[in-house]
């Protein structure tokens, strides 16, 4: 079996190099679940989260751990684009908070002006199944003075890392993993039959979601 | 040939929840060459660095491009850890710094008494191609207050990204990426003929190169 695996990853490598003879900036799959980690060392804040994310519908659904300095926090969130809503979920207490969601939906791709930085092979190409062909992308966005450093696979353009950099909040960086090209559960995207009555929340909520973006 | 990559995938996973039920710690192999980045907000450096790492023999020839604050600079230097010795070589103008190289050679692996935090898929498993099966683990060292998370591939056990935290320096990441099983350039070990008559340096020149460690 071991040279099947051999003969496998060579294919999978030539694939790569004369099927992609330059990358192109790509779109990932409209719908996935998966989980990231997030980290902001200037803010002292690190996330953890799984999502439900769904481009079609422009939908995401969050669970995530936050680690603010010394304390943690469970949050739980809903965030509708198209209704520009996004809910708090509180199921500990049968509780909703329901926000307006200004922003736009922010698809997760590389962006189609963002500059190739170069492909490079996360682990190694020496040993079968030890390494993963991904390109690394830049952007700039200097309306609000952000650098985006981006990863993606070259194969089915999957999101590996995201890193930003803004004089303010200094270095974020998102590591994506565990990924699946589909949704496992489309009643995520409802709210629970609690949040009819939620509690109308008039400040935004946006900021701890915004790993996604 | 889509098919016949799909079942090696397959194949490649099924290898990996059968043959590997609960990882275990694990040495990367001995003669790898490669490249990494580091990123150290808190000190406003970074680094850019190619590597050639011979853990039989006890040495290593690094390339870096360094960035301080606004400033950049080309750094490349031999460890040799059996010697004792470290050399800074400045080929522009053919000469060398030596220095005395007093920690001991740490080998790339993970620890024997490190804890397992969770196997992982960076990008998904969902297409073949776009996803590489890794394990993550934590050590802490109370002497030097340090806590490492890092992360090896499953297969081969190459590293792929190593994050330490200290009080004083804050956060270090470093990716490890193009990583080749065995040595390009053994002559690569070897100082060149003018670090015969190198200049002593008595201050610890190890900073920049403690990525690796």
């Amino acid at each position: 079996m071991q040279s099947l695996v051999a003969i496998s990853l060579t294919l999978i490598l030539a694939a790569a190099f004369t099927g992609a003879q330059k990358p192109h900036p790509c779109k990932s799959p409209p719908l996935m679940v998966g989980r990231l980690s997030a980290l902001n060392p200037k803010g002292h804040v690190a996330a953890y989260e799984r999502f439900s994310y769904d481009a079609l519908e422009r939908r995401i659904r969050v669970r995530a751990l936050v680690f603010v300095d010394n304390s943690t926090m469970y949050e739980e969130a809903l965030l509708l684009f198209r209704e520009g809503v996004l809910y708090e979920i509180f199921h500990q207490n049968q509780t909703c908070k329901r926000s307006e969601l200004k922003e736009p939906f922010q698809p997760i791709e590389v962006p189609h002006d963002a500059q190739l930085l170069g492909q490079l092979i996360l682990g190694s190409s020496s040993a079968p199944g030890s390494g993963l062909l991904v390109n690394s992308w830049e952007k700039s966005v200097p309306e609000i003075k952000t650098k985006f450093f981006m990863t993606f696979t070259e194969f089915a353009c999957i999101p590996v890392s995201i890193a930003s950099h803004t004089e303010n909040t200094g270095w974020t960086m998102t590591s994506f993993y565990d990924l699946v090209i589909g949704i496992e559960d489309p009643d995520e995207f409802i709210p629970p039959p609690f949040c009819e009555k939620a509690e109308v929340n008039h400040k935004s909520a946006k900021s701890l979601f915004n790993f996604l973006g």
